[in-house]
């Protein structure tokens, strides 16, 4: 019925002739996820932006966080970050903050990742400007991380925020914890910011049909680096009050290296070996295609099957 | 780590101000899978027409069978396609052909299928201009199909190609035969050509690690629709010799309905029954990125996955 060439080639590729669009993606993680209002105040914030489109925005209340998903040019990322910062940095105090998420102000983190057309250096060109701006004009102080980190140190995030905005508020005048722009001072509402780049990452949540949280912790240990799991994965165990049930919560920094099927299986099989079961699991914002591919191979064993067999994929080549 | 709202909602979504563009889709089958030099020229006539983008093709020497899968809008389209079939018409001699596929002409069967700013009525009308232009230019006799049939027993393929092209030669005279273009009578070397309209379809094949064609054979029982299997899967049992292996070959005609992974998982119990693997499965052609989705939300219980969560989905529908 169907035919698969062993000699020919699987499938032509059509070129185009144009150039790739210029895709910067911002992933903004800010201090609210309790007031409606303000989380929809800065949301708004960033699409006004001209160049701006906005993808996704979530918050959580058990977090007491949201994030946006924004992409754009070089420049009007730029534009949108700062605009959605601004907005945080005026709404949000953190002297009343709290919640279930390490965070060191009323935007947290500010990550940018090269999507199409641009490299991961002008991500760093970017993020070094963000922060530049700012420390000059909201007199918050700036950390660089990630690929944008000038100290090898805060190239990974939790170092940049550890002791979290109460930790700070005392560690800030530390010579290891000196920002990297503004003064050794934390803004007295809004803490300090986190800038950087990196390369696309999954946030992924496990839930668990269990209220014991202890569970959820020896599986944490299992499936994070730090434990001996896989070099990728960062987690933390979360209590879901209104569920009654408890998380795993993640990022999967490259899932590329360590594909979510992979841990999926792992955190699956860890809580069974406890008699539990998964309840679901979610992506939190986007996914590129070639992560459904790469699970898609694993579960149907599709072992030819590429971006290239994706009707979308291929409609965004030919444009 | 990672917030998900429990009362705002999940994702907002940026509507566009741009209609979206004519897409129509069609997947023509042809009767030529051993000779290279007749694929590509038969690709190459339909890639030179302007206005149409090859997205894929395959062949098979045991199926003697190549399938091109190309986009247009309505009218370039219809040009690629009748492009393709005079090709066909051309070089292929069905008096020499044979192959494990059933057959009715040279150019077997034209679907067109409704992508993005078109609907099926559209392609019906396509298809029943092309059904016509073949007809009248190249004295080939056609048969409507799908959900361009006339005659509702025509809305099923199976019975157009009822003796194949060797039991037509006969049976093209009978009253329940006549065809809906042309005169009862098979062109002398490429048989007869069914054209058509339908929604997405998936051609998705499964390999078993046996010789055993039985096995096969009974796995294509279970899951067909005529023997009380899936009521949109249709397959049979082909022998791959090249790879020692059997192969439960199919086309998935409604892969919202019935999903690619619940196939799959019938199938491989069906085969672990009987002390049989599967040793992968293939795609042929373009597969929706919404059925990745449900894949995911089956596999790793991502209960809430939705194209939406898919960054190339959402690209393109910023543009």
């Amino acid at each position: 019925m169907n035919s698969r060439s062993k000699e020919t080639p699987k499938s032509t590729q059509m070129k185009t002739q144009k150039t790739r669009p210029e895709i910067v993606e911002c992933v903004p993680n800010f201090s609210e996820g309790r007031r409606p209002e303000v989380i929809e105040t800065i949301v708004g914030a960033i699409r006004d932006v001209p160049g701006v489109t906005v993808l996704d925005y979530s918050s959580d209340p058990d977090h007491n966080r949201m994030v946006v998903t924004f992409i754009g040019n070089k420049e009007t990322v730029l534009d949108g970050a700062f605009a959605g910062v601004a907005k945080a940095v005026e709404l949000i105090d953190m002297e009343k903050h709290q919640g279930g998420h390490p965070r060191i102000g009323a935007a947290d983190v500010v990550p940018f990742i090269p999507i199409s057309g641009v490299e991961m250096k002008d991500c760093v060109e970017i993020a070094k400007r963000l922060g530049a701006m700012i420390a000059d004009k909201l007199s918050v102080p700036v950390y660089l991380y990630g690929e944008a980190a000038q100290d090898p140190a805060r190239r990974d995030l939790a170092n940049v925020r550890k002791g979290q905005y109460e930790g700070l508020k005392v560690a800030i005048t530390d010579p290891d914890r000196t920002p990297d722009f503004g003064p050794a001072r934390m803004h007295p509402s809004a803490g300090a910011t986190a800038v950087g780049a990196r390369g696309p990452l999954v946030a992924y949540n496990i839930n668990l049909g269990t209220r014991d949280v202890r569970v959820a912790k020896e599986i944490v240990k299992a499936v994070r680096a730090a434990t001996g799991g896989f070099t990728t994965v960062k987690a933390m165990a979360v209590e879901l009050e209104e569920a009654g049930q408890v998380q795993v919560s993640m990022n999967l920094t490259d899932c590329f290296k360590t594909p979510i099927h992979r841990v999926f299986e792992a955190v699956k099989r860890e809580a069974m070996a406890r008699g539990v079961l998964v309840t679901k699991s979610e992506v939190i914002g986007l996914l590129p295609v070639q992560a459904l591919v790469d699970l898609a191979r694993f579960y149907i064993q599709a072992h030819d099957l590429t971006v290239e067999n994706v009707l979308e994929a291929r409609l965004l080549e030919g444009q």
